[in-house]
């Protein structure tokens, strides 16, 4: 049977900086800590939002242990270990396991396009020397190669491979994947804007940096989904999708940051070359954010 | 307040010929009379399925009086009227109302890349020369051009058109239209394969070909939508999702004809230059109706 | 050995209507002459240009019979028979090679997308009924189907299918089709922004409305090209970019009715949902025109 | 007035490794002196086909410093700098620069779509920094991020950004490019299949890895537009494009290293995750090769 230690609500903290240009890491371990304490059903550190390809190698160390810590296996952990070359992908997936990570995220980062058998052999070179389980990440917009269904498919029989998080926002990839691999398929929604269509397709889990700002609606919409309430969840999914959209649009790791500091929290200092919202952005997701902030609280 | 005469599953009739070239209209009646006795909530001649655009216009005529006689007020009739031009356009509107359809559906062809003023003139245009209510459809894939959410927006303000229906399968337009519009706007799905998302979005309805070969399984997954069960809508869509993917990729009109005859019905003769599935299509579509045709009895 | 009757610059004719909405005929057989007094070495009615899909059958006979009664023989021409049916298609090839065109043009119109083997039976079918060349056209932006190189060299298999127009932008296509097909291939470019880089590849001539408006530069590209005079060909065409890029961007029928009556001339009226220019898009083309309009008399 | 260095060829050198997986660096340096010796007209280390982004710091110094040993000043040097932050980008510039590099190529590499402000910053950040210039390189199928015209113009405001490297295959960019910023300006294009059609439109230079397999060839087609024959461009453009064609879908470090096997030179190892070539693509491209061996050496 595989080992699937993730459902619900898989939080995603954003990596600040200090003015210095250093990652801030007590500010980190005070936003993991929100967002364990919000309900949130996983910590994923250095993903996108943890702008991972940003970060030198001791700077990823650092961040996947204060996450580890953290947490203190409250709840489980997914950490980013993806590298443009295989053999750095396997130096950060050991780091993982033996720093406590329950799981680890790859993305096969490309800047030449790989072929489906580079792509195979790159996960089976991780897999091999890791016992914790792997989530394949697809996202073409960030990580530059579409992996189709087929390869996905191809990917869970690699024993250590068992969840699939599928970014790219078409949720007739989440059917593909549900019709041709079985109910105990477990697929994870990484498209914000999907995460009612996603929840209706039979996904197992969310990937979502929203958290770090409306944790209520986030776990609410899980809810009504556990609770078979369409009705329900479709009134809060549209409570929220314009928070959704905005740091979609915007990109996360610069809209969560603008979000925490409106929200009266430290959201640090981005590392070049992202720069901070601009005004009007910063007054658009203000309005925003105070139109659905007393919602969340409901939920929460 | 709105008319708005639509809601659940509306079904579109293909329009058959016979060995001749010539459309079969007691072919169609019977076809007609299938549909409504399968419990589809509305009727709708003319669209994609029925091959409006490879019709002369005494075709046109035809099919619409025969639908309307045929069906004899059971359901309501929605009667595609889109041309190239703006006379032609409002020639068939009239003729329409004035054969007794309850609604017309116009979606704005386009050779030359229509601006949004044309498009809004358009249908200003036509609105003005009737009085039923107007679907105004959007589907960049086979009509040319794509109408942005805004555009959708501003030609609700013209009093009877009433209600959206939406084929350009991305359900963010969906969620768009929702939040833009209000609960009370009434918007379809046209994307077979979004049925489920569709309507765990919002939709009012659903406009699809499919009741042609699997009503039962399309009447099921709305009254599950109805039953505000989630579960139970997941379970039919994904009977009948293969089929769905089946009919939409192969084209409608000859997906459907290959279907009936596998059905035991008589689907008549396509119009050139399109021609009938290949073996293998057709080996394709008797493998994906031998596992569900079974289903299907049970929800009809 | 192939027939081909068409090189260096074939132009297409507007066609204008009155202020009825009835197709002008005097003021179109004034635009044809204008066009060949210009020196285009072919004319080419029923185009997109001359918005053939717009115009009903006994209209698209009459604009036939002008162009072939106005030419008189002193340039060929190339009648555009396209249609949805495949049987409507080969009725105005016949009609068109009844009434004197040196050859016809046919790009595959579709509303559902078509098969390879649909479009070729949809050739074969008309070209076995004619016995005048026929110019295959490629235009996935109008036509709404793209015909891959291989498929066009299918085409050309057919004995009176001797020449392709390629309208997809893509120089690449080119270089497939003159790899594929060897020097002796005739294609067309009919992209006006790929003029010169679709002449360099080697292109045997220009399909282009831009005639009505610019004759001079039109031809003096092409001549310079016939000079093997590489630099003077970039000089003249850099000096007509401008003005190929916004009659493309604005829809050819409109652009070039605007541009006929800032030159003075009488550009007639568009059938809806086609409307004129706005003020903007004329004054626009009143500065672009401005700046070249002595330029192309230097040339004519 | 603008300092430019480069004109007509340059020759991009894969970065081989060795069996154990480190750069090999003696071999690297035959690479160079080959592409020196071929004619070339610059040399440019840690491109895409260097496979910049799968390389360590201090690997990057290394082949930066053998490639500027190497070539002894015989031509110009264009080494690549690029880098996901603002301040490695600065390191590696500088680096570079100290080095005695000519000019350094940056492309805005991004994880995160870069807005047009975060990338203007990111230029000016390291434009402050260093004296030598800069060629502004845009290739979304690679980088990440499609920089308009509008946003390269913006990018040539910046006294050491001199050059203009596009990629995008779309020729016209380059005519946009031509026309906004005057004949003065430099851009160099990227994409091999365009080779012929952006010369014809006005580039200065040729920015490829194909000499390390066709010197004859590329110099062949340099020199006949410097003849302003038009005619023999296009004839030793068809006889190269297949080749052109095929090492840019195989990706150039794949295609290149196998390339050099069939001419009989040593091309290293490839570092993981990049593979080999397999054996139905060597086949094809020793095909390819042998077709246009005997034609290379005349021209070289």
């Amino acid at each position: 049977m595989k080992h699937i230690p993730f459902k619900g609500v898989i939080a995603y903290p954003i990596t600040p900086f200090d003015k210095d240009g250093k990652v801030d890491l007590p500010l980190f371990r005070r936003l993991v800590e929100r967002l364990v304490n919000s309900g949130s059903h996983g910590i994923a550190p250095l993903g996108s939002t943890g702008v991972l390809p940003y970060l030198s190698d001791p700077e990823k160390e650092a961040v996947t242990e204060a996450t580890i810590q953290q947490v203190a296996g409250r709840v489980p952990t997914l950490v980013g270990v993806s590298n443009l070359t295989t053999d750095k992908t396997i130096y950060h997936a050991r780091f993982a396991e033996k720093a406590g990570a329950t799981a680890v995220m790859i993305i096969p980062m490309s800047y030449w396009k790989l072929t489906d058998q580079e792509i195979i052999e790159h996960y089976d070179a991780v897999a091999s020397k890791i016992s914790i389980p792997i989530m394949a990440y697809n996202n073409p917009a960030t990580g530059g190669v579409d992996m189709s269904p087929a390869l996905l498919k191809r990917l869970l029989e690699i024993p250590n491979v068992t969840m699939i998080k599928e970014s790219t926002g078409d949720v007739q990839r989440m059917h593909y994947l549900r019709k041709e691999l079985g109910e105990e398929v477990a697929f994870y929604n990484g498209s914000n804007p999907l995460a009612l269509a996603a929840f209706a397709a039979g996904a197992t889990g969310w990937c979502t940096a929203a958290p770090n700002l409306i944790p209520g609606l986030n776990m609410g919409l899980y809810n009504a989904i556990l609770n078979n309430d369409l009705a329900s969840a479709r009134k809060v999914f549209y409570e929220q999708v314009d928070l959704l959209k905005f740091i979609v649009t915007k990109g996360l790791p610069r809209a969560i940051k603008a979000g925490l500091q409106l929200l009266g929290e430290d959201g640090g200092h981005l590392r070049g070359p992202l720069k901070p919202l601009n005004n009007d952005e910063i007054l658009e997701l203000e309005q925003i954010l105070s139109t659905i902030k007393e919602l969340d609280y409901q939920f929460s």
